[in-house]
């Protein structure tokens, strides 16, 4: 089968994968509701596009946080990607750099940062990677981790905030996958004191972190800082308040709380109460160009896939990310100019209708 | 098969019990409308969780009516447990004071009241039971029962309201199942004048129970009184009007009037409509800690529970139970956590948002 | 299989009828559409019951246009009774009669209309049939057809209206039913002029038919006007303008015109229009006690039904339309008292309320 | 089988047709949303009629920018008639000549200009056809191909302007369908400068194409010209301002862009902005006589039908295209007569009630 799109993307990782691995990839926290939605709520809204606006050919190029994207669709950062393949986060890497797109390297990858960074470099002059961080209680490991990040030359930190516990997946319950096969392990984890050196049970999802640790971040670090899972406005307000540099509008891929609502739903909310101050990006649910363009039109700079990345990695390693984010390249464009726009920015809130349920 | 949650643990117990037993505690009335909705309306509310709080590990216990629970999860009243496993009614007491909850001990129990609570009281030094009652025309019997209920030490008499009459349950139509097999009886009912002793035929309900009956309770006993089916919001209000001291909003799991509101879309009229003048609890459809925290959102102190306590029952007596309980205590700490809250008291209703169905 | 519910009629009503018989009672016009919305619509309704009224055991009879009938619940005109039974419109008038109940005798019965009210005066004394007529452009057929029916005792005319021509059953054509089989015939229209004698295609539905045929039936005939088919709340102001005596809210059980509204969700249109000033009735999905309440919230006086005394007369004869007739009454009135109501008089419009449509 | 409406004729098209031209012509963009939506949200809309008006049997008849048509069902243009059966657009023309409507001829036509109108003037006196351009950058050949279209006598431009790029048919995808079979071709094309003549690939859908094509085309030609494709209220504004005669209100039969809203429930926001300086038409997922007057209702003083054609000639060539026209022209005379009005300009907003999504 040769994929036409991101969803067959999914159906030959499926086949390549083991089950085990594909459920952990595949599945989210309890009944999936939350995963569910991410996708469906896409469908309730309607593309009304604008005509004979002469519009040249589409850029797609955004910048953020100073770093340049060739296309408004990130890497959201994912875990483990030695499950999918065995080039792993290398060749995600080498994908990205090539697609000249952000890659959020994952705190919980199965290749140290300064290897996932250097693989970049070897692909493009200038590659952007922003780092995905889980604050640890132990501020010196935290700190210890950022400082690496930033040597490995990461332009800004990612960090997630939906997590102050694991978030219970049944289907790994049922399959009883609790930690890494023998032979891999969190290569960024290998400084984390006791346990066993690299181990993904050392990570700490603590409900103590709070914005202070924030602050302190903001103290000991120049890097942007972006908040991953801010989902209520209050808190996308206090986020603004507190300096933040961007929000990631985020659900974790339905991996956290289940029925929490779609990020696409709750991102009009964000919106309207950080009022532009800071720049939006969203993920969740996110598997066509015109996902990507309803989330423009409501308020997104930009989206971030995760899912797919890992479909296209275990299809086919580096080529099949390549594949992945070259077919929402192509689809994003093709929207935009199907829409009248010449490029993200031209993208209005009035291109979006919510249509009736039945759609 | 190891259950992972209280769906699961239906699943077993639908392997283990007699399919016409299964059907009266699985069933509901007519066309079974209500029974569905319960569980459905709770995936059309999402929860928004806060962030960055810092909270404590979450504390679960509340206080209900001077009890303290462990948790905001209680046992709702269920007629006969024996059908589902022989140690019956002392199990689930057992489990219940185990467990540090609140068992509503039904007046249809196939235990007698005395031994549900000399039971609990093996287990736990303080155990905390409440008494369901209909009240019968004959107020001597009603009274009688009134006074088992005080001398074996509940704390609370929960009377059921909705049923001026016997639900139709059409499952149990088909499977001529209108009593108790052999062997098995309401050990409340044996001083029920007239006919064969503990039966359940000998149980009236009858319309002509009025709030003049409530009345009469609330001067012939010091115990609190909880109306348990009060869903009209003019009935929430005169309830309280009448000094009533908590509502337990239910539509008896769908058993009596099909095409009723699940109890979690009422819940919020109710909520307006007394004002926080008497605490509230729910129940009908509760499967996930999710669900907990949904009705602890919109305006109940704690929820109950009812068929999930005999699915566990079934599936293994009394571990079951316990098991049942400690899974949806897990899960309700784990939303809480992951909603920023540290207990209970902590939820308020922004957290809860309506989504669209199709969800 | 001894049914439990109108549904099971159904069931047992197919097995019995000759399959193009069926068809013809259970299709509808096109997609059937409005058929299924019919159902489905009071699906989407809650009742919200009252509590602890002390209310006597609900009394059902109605007085409708100084008719007396033992319960809310009528029979809808259906035509062609002897494809479903031999015994045809003798057994449902008996039934009827037996069952205190009124009858709307079609036009297009199979049994004429002396016949019917003959066989209804051997069961009761003073039985309630009520005559539907299709206003034919002949206008001496008509009052003949009018003076047989008042002749023959009829106390009411139901005017059908919504009929300007003849529905399209897309299941007749495909089946070739287009007329009685042999040895059957409309024994009304014995009298038409011209054609052969009493076949169904002597009918005329007339685009001609208007209001002042209307005017013309109130000078020719004493006998109260029910209009049958007025859904717009305009037409329903005009009627009671016009001095119809009342109004039969109906789709034709989604016969005529595809893709009507539900009754049930046009019926609080037409009571909002017609402001109490004449008794509403509806037909159309009423299969459960629970129907006939929302209807009798929603402001009709009562509810007719159609194709369960079909099914009733396809298993059974006399004795099925009885239990057909007697199992609504008993969910009728099993409803009523659990929601508190000792009649329908007492059921009031706060009983109902509308529910998203995943209920 | 002999079809009883027009959705039995794609059932007789499929089995007919080689799959691979099925899916052409069946398919739409990507995941077909849009397809789905264009005729499931006519189920959603209800008709209320009006009764009892005394109307004649309806006049169909009505006038489009100075044309005459029959009735309000044009043809919309479709690509390719050739593929469906080997009389293409000569059986269309004739099938539209003899109903004495309207064909928009597609530029895509694999039958001439000059050959479609002949044919249809062997059948009619005054046939009226118009003409379906997209306007090419290259400007000389779209003057010089509007200027076939008036020599051979058609008598407005419908010119699409939501294809500033082609629509992904992932079907045609899956198939490799990218161009015309060997000796077929695009009768319209072989003026066209470089490549092969005729072959499809030669057109250029282009993003530049703007609202001054459209003033040059105004200047260039005297015919009416209407856009095809405008669902933007905005752009419905700017069209009338820029003295376009008509709005053709589609989205190309989901074949553009994907999760487009359905065409029925953007018109009445088009009507809106229009204020009737313009007569609007609609195409899009109309396959019942009710959907026509549910868009006449909504605004439309006519529609479209695009696949309906193709099935019916691909069913039986001339014969099935004029069995699918009169199938749709008898509906609508039926439910205009069943609805009480006595032609399309009788039919109000009122007539239409949008109904809960579980319809």
């Amino acid at each position: 089968m040769d994929p036409v799109n991101v969803r067959e993307f999914e159906a030959l990782a499926r086949e390549r994968l083991d089950p085990v691995h594909y459920d952990y990839f595949a599945g989210a926290a309890q009944d999936e509701v939350t995963l569910r939605a991410n996708e469906s709520a896409f469908a309730r809204l309607a593309l009304v596009p604008r005509i004979l606006r002469g519009a040249a050919a589409p850029a797609l190029d955004v910048t953020l946080l100073g770093a340049d994207a060739s296309m408004p669709i990130l890497m959201s950062p994912t875990a483990f990607h030695r499950l999918a393949h065995p080039d792993a986060e290398r060749a995600t890497a080498r994908a990205a750099a090539e697609a000249g797109t952000i890659m959020i390297a994952a705190m919980l990858s199965t290749v140290a940062i300064e290897d996932i960074t250097a693989e970049a470099g070897k692909v493009a002059a200038d590659p952007s990677l922003w780092f995905q961080l889980y604050v640890q209680p132990d501020l010196g490991f935290t700190e210890a981790i950022v400082r690496r990040a930033e040597a490995a030359g990461c332009r800004a930190l990612v960090v997630t905030v939906d997590s102050p516990a694991l978030g219970r997946h049944e289907r790994n319950d049922r399959n009883a996958f609790h930690d890494l096969p023998d032979g891999m392990r969190c290569e960024n984890l290998r400084e984390l004191r006791g346990g066993e050196p690299g181990s993904v049970r050392q990570v700490v999802l603590s409900p103590e972190i709070s914005w202070r640790h924030i602050d302190w971040l903001r103290e000991i670090t120049p890097l942007p800082i972006v908040l991953k899972g801010a989902l209520h406005p209050l808190d996308a307000r206090l986020a603004v308040e507190r300096g933040v540099d961007a929000l990631l509008v985020s659900n974790h891929g339905g991996r956290q709380l289940d029925t929490m609502p779609a990020t696409i739903d709750q991102l009009p909310l964000v919106a309207e109460a950080v009022e532009g101050r800071v720049p939006l990006l969203l993920d969740g649910g996110v598997r066509r160009g015109t996902d990507v363009v309803k989330a423009l039109a409501l308020g997104a700079s930009a989206v971030a896939v995760g899912r797919p990345i890992l479909w296209g990695l275990a299809a086919d390693g580096e080529a099949g990310v390549t594949r992945v984010l070259e077919t929402l390249r192509a689809e994003t464009a093709h929207t935009l100019t199907l829409c009248g726009c010449d490029g993200p920015r031209a993208v209005t809130r009035d291109l979006v209708r919510e249509v009736r349920c039945c759609h």
